[in-house]
């Protein structure tokens, strides 16, 4: 490792699948580990206590949104990110990339980075990646990442090469560009489903080097078998002695199947924002909780679940407070939809160090996919 | 007492200020002692435990919204609000008085009811004091309020006298129907500011005969020195052996001086509600988190202040989430404005008993009054 303070220790393996030990300046990481989304530095409608209750253990910020409100500068005078948003543990900034290029409003890509509109005040900026590193840096993130271009295996092939080619040359910059030795800096392989376009961006990617890599430009709209074998070429193509981080998956039979493909650490927005429009996942498929045929039931939310709100609260209730746009609702269904993610990804791990992590997948595979 | 399981022993007076202790089937209650509203069964944006944290130890419900959402009888077969909010401590419902009589929509007063139109549909309902009693009784509580007309001391005299009237009528009639000996069911005084119809009102009220009083009809539009002044009067009317709940009534300086008036019980939706406007209770007055002046302020919501978010959080972080609108802001504010309410009762409890109360209201009237 170049970055000071980590290790990361691939500690068993099941076929593809493996369990490691990721050491950060704020903690250990077990993975396979699902990684709590907080855009903009707070996991929504989840306190750091309860968080940490649920076996967090890396939480996600988003450069973009924090450059905007409230500033780097606010959240560098806290000591950064730790103490701005009082995570204690592991924190990881995406670089601002996927935004400027997903976020509504009009852009231009030039060779040296991004010219766009804030969708805060349609105010014109431009995202270069010596400053996306200088603005993770400013936010004190234990792992940053590069500056790149996802390119959706949706869009035409000539577009998706010159995301590659523009996401080396940018891995490249911000490379050059990172100074602070106590940040883990992570390099982005993109290349849609092409499988020649990932083999190059793979290559140059590692030819520029990192301590730790990410598999960005799927789960953006692509079909989920393009999808599954573009990681498993990953994992061919990755070396097998580092972190991998895949990008944007958060639902548990898509999380499973990626570590299932040697994925270590995956992220997602999907477990809070299904959260707040009422729905559920649980062992017996998705729920949605607005639902009339929950009204007077008066069971667990999920029996197979160990989190405070199946403990606590009968579905009648939950439907209730959904229903009634009750706060409430949204807190106790991400309480349980984290948990669910936290626990599948725990429960691989230990799967993997048994080795039985196939049919573990398979059961997660068969219970979560019903009516989903 | 008449109810079973129940008992009120003042333990401790300071001048009119009483400290006491309410034993209900759910558990003990000392007073003087601020009751969070959770209006559709939650304490909005605040869970159950963080309530009982908070040091929260009655909470109060509606019977109005339940009636309409989810429905008593869902309620009652999770064996009450006890098993559907999972509050396990003891638990208030007003009788849907106030809301008939308050919220938007035609409505006609009967004399054996009142005839309105739901908030939730526009359907037409009728309230009597028979309904108003069976259906606390399906919810359940440990405390139920006689069904009565809140009649402000800013309306003509004869329409307070007419609803003092109704108010006798039907507290007589709540009282009848009532049949489960486990609620302690609250007769209500009404009369506005009128000393001629409080004293009316209250002798009435005492002549049907309760376990406990409210006072009704105040913090609903009069000045402040004539409801103070209307205080002083029930005290003066009311038994020195019965509860006293003061009805709607949650800012710091307004809870402390209906104590001082011989008041053991209030409650009020704004702390919640002022959390979810971005405002926040604190010794230097109230404080308004958008303000600007608090974008780089690194210091805690409330140096005095024990709570989880004063201790956590700075305001800069706290004024980021308000202006985000991320729902985080609401949850530790509401935990703020809650807390300081429930700890200055409990402040006033020991001061009450250390015979130092006047000393202590002062105090608290002087710190946050500021800016309020």
């Amino acid at each position: 490792m170049n970055a000071e303070g980590f290790a990361f220790e691939v500690e068993a393996r099941d076929g593809a699948a493996r369990a490691a030990r990721l050491t950060t300046p704020h903690g250990e990481v077990e993975t396979p580990c699902f990684m709590p989304v907080g855009t903009k530095a707070t996991v929504k409608a989840v306190t750091p206590r309860d968080l940490a209750d649920l076996g967090a253990q890396v939480v996600l910020a988003n450069t973009y949104h924090l450059y905007f409100r409230p500033g780097t500068q606010i959240v560098a005078a806290h000591g950064g990110l730790h103490g701005f948003m009082r995570w204690g543990g592991p924190i990881l900034t995406d670089s601002g990339g996927f935004q400027v290029f997903s976020l509504e409003g009009t852009r231009r890509v030039r060779d040296d980075g991004v010219e766009f509109a804030s969708v805060y005040d349609g105010s014109r900026h431009v995202f270069t990646p010596e400053l996306a590193v200088r603005l993770q840096e400013e936010l004190g993130a234990d792992i940053i990442m590069a500056f790149d271009q996802c390119a959706p295996g949706t869009l035409e092939r000539a577009e998706i090469e010159a995301a590659v080619e523009r996401t080396t040359r940018w891995a490249a910059a911000c490379k050059l560009a990172h100074g602070r030795r106590d940040q883990l800096l992570v390099g982005i392989a993109q290349g849609g489903v092409d499988e020649v376009l990932r083999r190059r961006s793979a290559a140059e990617i590692m030819d520029v080097g990192f301590d730790a890599y990410a598999i960005g430009g799927l789960s953006v709209g692509e079909r989920g078998d393009e999808m599954l074998a573009t990681v498993e070429l990953m994992d061919e193509l990755l070396p097998g002695d580092r972190l991998r981080y895949f990008m944007g998956i958060g639902d548990p039979v898509g999380m499973i199947e990626v570590i299932r493909r040697g994925v270590d650490v995956c992220d997602c927005v999907l477990p809070t924002r299904l959260a707040r429009t009422g729905s559920a996942f649980s062992s017996e498929g998705r729920l949605n909780l607005r639902n009339a045929r929950f009204a007077a039931d008066l069971g667990a939310l999920d029996p197979a679940c160990d989190c405070y709100t199946c403990r606590t609260f009968s579905r009648s209730y939950l439907r209730h407070l959904v229903t009634q746009k009750e706060m409430l609702g949204s807190q106790l269904l991400s309480l349980h939809n984290l948990r669910v993610l936290l626990r599948l990804a725990a429960d691989a791990r230990a799967a993997i160090c048994a080795g039985r992590f196939a049919d573990f997948a398979n059961h997660v595979a068969e219970l979560y996919s019903a009516g989903g």
